[in-house]
């Protein structure tokens, strides 16, 4: 077996709306030379949002009376909980200080991924939702990195999330294109020959905490890393398949 | 920045009760020029188990009234249940074909972590149960480690586990020694200047969920990764670090 490497990717600019996010990601990629195929380019959700316009002042929002009940419970910022209802399916927990909820894409998080760091000017008050289709931004990173390098990898759009029972955030893929969000390595046999019955493995959530290694490490923070040395068979995916169906999930 | 490097560590036997671990992990190492300082190397757990000889032969367990209950509700083995509620604090959930418990260690997993499979040729029926102290086991692993190639290293355990809210395994920090396995990134300064509030990095699991992508991917599995490049400062710490107090777990 080879050695994994992850390479992160520096130097690119703060990222406006409207960017061209594959071209500075190419820009990036050149100094390790370029992907190979069977890479996996994992790419910070901020930079995405950033780059898809997905900013909203909170002077321009209104606040339901649903988000006015819930600044009662939090005592967060009513409009700041107008945006994070926008993107909610349900809301899962509210207390002070603390809001968690099913996203309407499917899993559970703090805030619905609305961010408040590192966004703007501190005084601005400005707030950034996270991509409106992460595994559409995804397949769009892929197939720009093919037009341009001429191969096929795979793409990790990553967030930082808490997590139940255990503390301290972790990276999760909210968009994947080009391999595996969930592997199943059901029915492969291991050192005796038993059949190993439960394994289906988290790829996509694998790949983005090790790439979180590296996305927080420098002080102006790494967007994105390139992994190279990960075995998977490409396919079609969807970071869908990493969330648990809420009949299926005990701790709910 | 550098690029993190994983390095698998192979040709490993089969470890067996009384192994010298640390001798076997050493020479493995040399196939990578040793550890350099800084390093952090993830070992499974269950070579740790093997080596420490925690089998349970199934033939000798008696199960308790309450272990017959549970296999009532969860059709599992009587006996299996009687060796998991061993390391059991509290039962959480038991249903058809599954038990998730609060292990005596604190973490959240199912089956307490007593392994079936990739313990005896089939037909012995031989539970590996994890290992008793599992950060005494990083400690003792770093200090053979020091002694061999006179350098300091992190050491983490690594399971994998299931979770609630998301599907597929990751790798999660059991046993830690050398690095912290939360990493409080609280006051650090984003982009823009603003304080960070609310970072703590799982900086354990992290790692073990890195190690993960190659734990898993040879056919007869990877025991051991070493990865280099990872920035942290070097403190005693606990996996207990990672385990969030009961009154702070809005899951549970």
């Amino acid at each position: 077996m080879k050695p994994i490497m992850l390479f992160p990717l520096e130097g690119l600019p703060i990222i406006r709306p409207g960017d061209d996010l594959v071209a500075l990601l190419a820009e990036a990629l050149q100094r390790w030379e370029g992907p190979q195929a069977g890479d996996v380019l994992v790419v910070a959700q901020k930079i995405v949002s950033k780059a898809e316009g997905r900013f909203v002042r909170l002077s321009e929002v209104i606040p339901s009376p649903r988000a006015l009940e819930l600044a009662q419970i939090t005592g967060k910022d009513p409009r700041l909980l107008e945006v994070i209802l926008w993107d909610t399916a349900e809301v899962l927990r509210a207390r002070p200080g603390l809001i968690i909820v099913e996203h309407r894409l499917g899993f559970i998080c703090a805030n619905a991924g609305v961010d408040r760091s590192n966004v703007a000017p501190e005084g601005e008050e400005i707030v950034l939702r996270l991509p409106e289709d992460p595994d559409g931004s995804a397949r769009r990173i892929r197939e720009g990195i093919r037009r341009r390098f001429g191969v096929d990898i795979g793409v990790v759009i990553a967030d930082s999330h808490g997590r139940a029972h255990r503390k301290g955030v972790i990276g999760v893929a909210i968009g994947v294109s080009g391999l595996p969000a969930l592997e199943d390595w059901r029915g492969r046999r291991d050192l005796f020959g038993y059949t190993l019955q439960h394994t289906e493995v988290a790829l996509g959530d694998l790949l983005a905490s090790a790439a979180t290694l590296l996305l927080g490490q420098a002080a102006e923070g790494i967007p994105a890393v390139l992994i190279r040395g990960v075995l998977f068979t490409p396919r079609e995916s969807s970071a869908r398949e990493l969330v648990r169906d809420r009949a299926y999930d005990l701790f709910r």
